[in-house]
């Protein structure tokens, strides 16, 4: 039996917006709000961006498509799943076969949707959307910007599991794309 | 066989480094990086923020504790797990122990460490370390700061899968926890 220990929260009441900074990936906007619990007023920092697309890609034998790149918030190369920035107008799942295609070459037949997690909603106005491509295979020459520097790597599904749990691969929406497809628990098998 | 399909990327060369804006919960820094590839340079944002944390809180009975509140980013109510920012000098598992009393009034006896994830490692330099405390239960009155209006919800695991499913769980760094404790994946059973 679930139980609600609390009394519900109301939403929020906006007395006032602003906006700042473009920041080009983020613009920021300042929000002026009222607490319903006390009336309190409060100025709250939301940055707007784009949604965001990634794609769990799995060739015929069950691999999984990943790409390493230099990430300069964290400063280091990370490993992840490929994805990117929805274009204005764009279908999430047409951004996903883009992504695919563009960072690693791979193009599927099979494409199923995921569902979508709120990249940090206290913030972002944002949802990352997730893909699953089956049956990949590379069929096209990447197609990389000038200010990307991006190692495709296609890995056995253990192994992807594995370097979850070991915390090689921790993207946080990266994390939550596999999880659809993969069970990522310490305690949990090989996961398929 | 895992096998890595081009070149391994570099680190990328800093070039120069500045601050911007101080937002509060995000500092604002560009770095001028140059890409190993071609050398070329190019601005990246980055936004310096601590190190975050969030709890997966179960009962005696295998019950998870959750909490609704209104979200700014999102301009919503949503369903998370107990979490907030860890403070400067304190231990992730202090933060973990302390959100949870301060949102819920729930403490435990029993305390693991679930792993780290990178929140964003494109923009952000921080971690979001996840917790498992094991037999909570309501010890405590709740501290709710002012701009703070929070429920607390007690959900049997099953409730916590099936909302995850249907997307009322939908932070991703809510998902990256619970997916180390449940099995997330649609196709499975009851996660446990």
């Amino acid at each position: 039996m679930s139980t609600e220990e609390t009394t519900p929260p109301e939403p929020w009441r906006l007395i006032s917006q602003e906006y700042g900074e473009d920041l080009r990936l983020f613009r920021i906007r300042y929000d002026r709000m009222a607490n319903p619990r006390n009336d309190m007023e409060f100025d709250r920092l939301i940055l707007e961006t784009p949604d965001w697309v990634n794609v769990v890609a799995l060739t015929t034998g069950g691999q999984v498509v990943t790409v390493r790149q230099y990430r300069f918030g964290v400063a280091s190369l990370t490993l992840e799943i490929p994805g990117g920035v929805v274009d204005r107008g764009e279908e999430s799942g047409l951004a996903a076969r883009r992504e695919l295609r563009e960072e690693t070459g791979f193009t599927a037949p099979r494409w199923s949707y995921l569902g979508a997690v709120e990249a940090n909603p206290a913030v972002q106005n944002n949802l990352c959307h997730h893909w699953l491509a089956q049956d990949a295979s590379r069929t096209h020459e990447r197609e990389l910007d000038d200010g990307e520097d991006i190692q495709v790597c296609v890995l056995d599904s253990d192994d992807v599991r594995r370097r979850v749990l070991e915390g090689e691969i921790r993207h946080s929406l990266v994390v939550s794309a596999l999880c659809r497809v993969f069970d990522l628990r310490p305690s949990a098998g090989t996961g398929e």
